[in-house]
């Protein structure tokens, strides 16, 4: 028996998130289904990150403890040929057995896509929020730039549990542009609950003009300050990577 | 009463194909279904290329008469507000009453992708062919130059009508690289049926070193020669562009 890390892509349209729920399909049910036929008996993998229903991985990282006598492309091979389309492993390898994908992460990134036009787009709205009015490259840039650093983001999220710290560290926040599409790119030491939906809103509300990038760094400073409500659409959101200590 | 000529876009995966069949989803029932809540009363709308289950469009043309007193803007989005979230409208002009997306059409345009990886990627594999091992660039190439030019392609597809001509004129065929990702791009007056699938096909036979790049030009010029049965996945091609005379 030996601890497990692996690598889960997922294209998490059909996919009502990661965690198990009764009844319904989740990254977590689908990978255990997949353990179970290769004679897997224990109560529970475990994720890196929760992530929503309709929000997509290339990243997502698991572990668990596996009786496994073949190598670990053969554990990638089996455990492919058992999940679902819309779900896979793309590497594996062995981890000190008390490996915990959480809590010993050091950072998360995650990446959110968008296009700007007035008129519906049936191949990109599957990976990219389309929104319009178009959004203004200074003030995006502007608001992204507030967002770094060690903050209070209470008005940006739900921790894990009521009550916990909203205190969290941004390292980097970086909007990328290619003709009318848009790429947000932001890693922490960990993000709240729909922490990474919500800056993507706010900021697009900064970048269409109905709000100052200022109204940014107020909400950052001042916890009773209240900003627009409303969340980006999961379909843009892939979790890309999460770091451990080497 | 006018004509009118709309551009299509659509995502493939969950229609069969674009002609009307009984009782499936395909683009031209859709479509013709959104016009009938319009107001429209015609027989059938037109289609500039047949698309097969699967095959997507991001130029994909058609034309129907109707009786409509708003703007070209405004009949947009009322075709877009009655169509499937897999379909959409991009634009629409009116042209000639005796204009035909098909018979008009001078030339057409497809692009296929691929990318060459031994693991399933749930987050590419809607929208590109997952192939393994790897092509050689040099040996695509090779390949993709025997194809331009006017050649009887009768061992890539089968004409609209049993019996009739197999030459199709290929103008421009080209693949490009980023990373282990493919694209192929070829524009001709007309394809066969299937053409660009089994052009697609045969050259990766090629690029992984399954047959000669000659044999592409063999079979364009000795109609009885035999060629490895097989056909690129629907999901990696999409219909771009079609274009008109001036």
């Amino acid at each position: 028996m030996a601890r497990y890390q692996i690598i889960l892509a997922y294209d998490g349209t059909k996919l009502f998130g990661s965690q198990r729920q009764a009844d319904t399909r989740t990254v977590q049910s689908e990978l255990e289904k997949a353990l179970r036929r290769l004679g897997w008996q224990e109560r529970s993998v475990l994720l890196a990150g929760r992530t929503d229903t309709g929000v997509h991985a290339s990243g997502q990282v698991g572990a668990f403890d596996l009786e496994w006598k073949h190598s670990l492309e053969e554990l990638v091979k089996a455990l492919n040929s058992n999940l679902p389309a819309d779900v896979a492993v793309s590497g594996a390898k062995i981890v000190p057995d008390d490996f915990h994908p959480r809590f010993d992460a050091t950072s998360r990134r995650y990446r959110y896509r968008l296009f700007s036009q007035p008129i519906r787009d049936p191949l990109r709205e599957r990976y990219a929020w389309r929104l319009w009015p178009p959004v203004d490259a200074e003030a995006l840039h502007a608001a992204a730039r507030f967002l770094i650093g060690k903050h209070d983001f209470a008005a940006f999220g739900t921790p894990p549990r009521p009550g916990s710290s909203t205190v969290r560290t941004v390292m980097k926040t970086e909007w990328q542009q290619q003709g009318n599409e848009w790429t947000f790119e932001v890693q922490a030491d960990a993000f709240l609950y729909r922490m990474v939906r919500r800056m993507v809103y706010l900021q697009v509300a900064v970048g269409q003009g109905k709000i100052p990038a200022q109204a940014i760094a107020d909400l950052l400073e001042d916890r009773t300050r209240v900003a627009p409500a409303g969340l980006a659409p999961a379909n843009g959101l892939t979790l890309v990577e999460v770091t451990y200590p080497v």
